[in-house]
Order: C-alpha cells, then structure tokens, then sequence
C-alpha cells in the first residue's frame, strides 16, 4: 500500500516535470534524463512508469484532459444554464492554463509538430463549447438571428488564440482580457441582460 | 548577374524547402540535409547561404514578415478606411496562411518552443490590428460604448486563432470561418451598415 503510493507520487511527480519541460522546450529538444532528473527520481524509475517519451507526453496530455473535463464540469455545477456555464468555463479555463503547467504542456503539445499528434485538447475544449452553444439556443438564450455555429467559431478561436498568445505573454491569461472579449461579444450574443452585466462587472 | 540571379533563386528555394519542413515537423526535429534535399541543391550550396539552421528559420521568419506587410498595405491601398481594411486583411490573411507555406511557417516558428525566439510575426499583426482599431475610433467608426481595447483582444485573440486551429484542420482557414467570426462581431463593433452587410455576403 504505502509502495503503491510512493510509485503513484513518482508518476505523477513525472508528468509534473515532463509537462515543465514540454512547456518550456518542446516534444522533440525535451530529454528524458533532464525529466526524471527535475522529478527526483533515477532514469529507470521512469523507464518503470513510460516506455518512452512519447508514452510520457501522451500521459501529460490525459492528466490535461482530465483537469480540462473538471473545468467544464464544475462550471456547469455552478450554473447549470448553457451561457453562464460556458462564459464562466472560459474564465477557468485562462486561469488553469496560467497557473498549472500540465494542462499548459497538454494543450502545447497538440501543437508540437515535432510529435505529430492530433490536439486532443483543443478538440475536447471544441466539442464542449458546441455543445454549450447548442443547449443555450435549444433553451432560447441565444438573441434571435445569431447563428449557433459563428457563435461556436468565435469562442472556440478566440479561447485558443488566448492560451497560445499566453504563451508569450500572461497578459492574454488574465480576466481582464477575457472580460474585454465577452464584454463586446455577449450583447450581441443574448438579450439577457443580467448575464451581460455579471460579466462588465468581473 | 546570371550568377547573382542563380543565387538568389537558390536562396529563395531554401527558404521555401526550410518553410515546409519546418511547418511540418518544427524547428528542432527538420533536418538540414533533408531541407537541402528538398531544395535540389548540395549542403554546402545551403552553408554559403546560411550559417545554420537559426539564421534559415530567421531568413524564413523574415520574409513571412516581409509578406504579412504586403497583405495590410494592400488592404489599406484597396480601403484607405481603417475598420474596412482591417476585415480585408483578416480575409487576406487566412487565405494566405492557407495557400503560402512561408507565411504559415513564419506564425509557427513563432510558437515553436525548440527555438527560443519571440513570435515576431503575432506581434507584427497585432500591432497592425491595434493600430487600425485606434484609426477607426478617431474616424468615427466605433459604435459608442465599444472599448478600443476589446476590439483589438477579439480580432487579435480570434485571428491567432484561426492561424493555429488552420494548422489541425484547414476549415478554420476557410472565408466562411472568417465571415461568422465578423457576422457576429461587426455589428456590436460600428454601426456602418454598409460594411455589415458587405461581410455578410461575402
């Protein structure tokens, strides 16, 4: 038992410092040896947990995932109305990829030519703000003539085009400026009102 | 001058096999030889060109920039107004990000973590969008109430990401993309019908 938990705290003391250097140097400059060095662990240690790095990555990205899917989650815990739980789901999701570097290093690496693998991240963030989009015009809270999917479009690329100006600059991960976002967007978006004057005052 | 003429068509297709290699695999993993390869010229013709791979990606870099400043003159030449040369440019922009390998790999490098380097072309656009945002509000064009500062977040946050979803799936390239972005933005943005209406039928 207490064997079991030690190996469950060098797996994840990995994926921390995989994700470190991930974020910081890219899927193909990052060395397996600097990895488990940063972690505190042995180089067969984490030859124990991953075969190779890219098992090591695709771990990273499904402890991403999985933070990414309690964002959404909790959000719509919080307001189980579609539009709330979307706008209020951006807001942590900008603080979570500023803060925690595993779902930072999750959403880069689908980005990482040098892995060639799908974004599995931005697909999973894509599909849910659909799905947001869809609930809220079946449950009449998008304003008349708005068309779901341009609504889709203009979240999706402008959540995607905050997490990878993040990256440069932590300026595009603050609340300020999704504020800036959804204060100009939302009216156009919804005639509730309350909504819109909830988020002008964030 | 035949001479001079071989060498700068050389040149020009290093920087071409340069760009599609390192779009496609990024800056760490292409290889020298292969882009030397790919460009039907021997290692040493790509060493009198280039020092090493940094001083490529930045001949790459450069001359993405060179064209993202030809697309803003042309759309500020074809609509000396700033908001209508701003939705050119943005057209403009995914067009070429689509169909030109040295401008999508210019934006890549940019975000490439293996390279260490600031993204001089985001920061390019950037400027360019906050520059015209600020020449339409002096104009008049800005509806009231419309925060110069959200406009630019917006387009700038959206237009970033249209460039790296492109990258995954090139509807996001698309005009139709484009147009369901400013479909849904233009009308909170001014209340110039008339440019409304010329997006909507685009």
């Amino acid at each position: 038992m207490v064997k079991q938990e030690r190996a469950l705290r060098t797996r994840q003391a990995l994926i921390r410092a995989g994700a470190e250097l991930f974020a910081r140097e890219g899927f193909v400059a990052a060395s397996l040896s600097t990895i488990s060095g940063e972690a505190g662990v042995s180089n067969g240690a984490l030859h124990f947990h991953f075969e190779n790095k890219r098992a090591l990555a695709r771990a990273v990205e499904d402890e991403a995932l999985a933070r990414l899917r309690r964002i959404t989650a909790e959000s719509l815990e919080r307001d189980g109305r579609a539009l709330p739980a979307l706008v209020d789901a951006t807001y942590e999701l900008v603080d979570r990829i500023a803060e925690d570097v595993v779902v930072r290093a999750g959403f880069g690496l689908g980005d990482d030519p040098g892995r060639g693998e799908a974004a599995s991240l931005r697909r999973e963030w894509r599909y849910w703000v659909e799905d947001s989009v869809r609930r809220a015009e079946r449950d009449g809270w998008l304003a008349r003539g708005v068309p779901a999917a341009d609504a889709v479009t203009a979240v999706v690329a402008a959540t995607v085009g905050f997490e990878v100006l993040g990256g440069e600059d932590e300026a595009w991960l603050s609340r300020d400026r999704v504020t800036g976002f959804w204060r100009l967007l939302l009216p156009r978006l919804t005639d509730r009102h309350a909504l819109v004057i909830a988020v002008s005052g964030r």
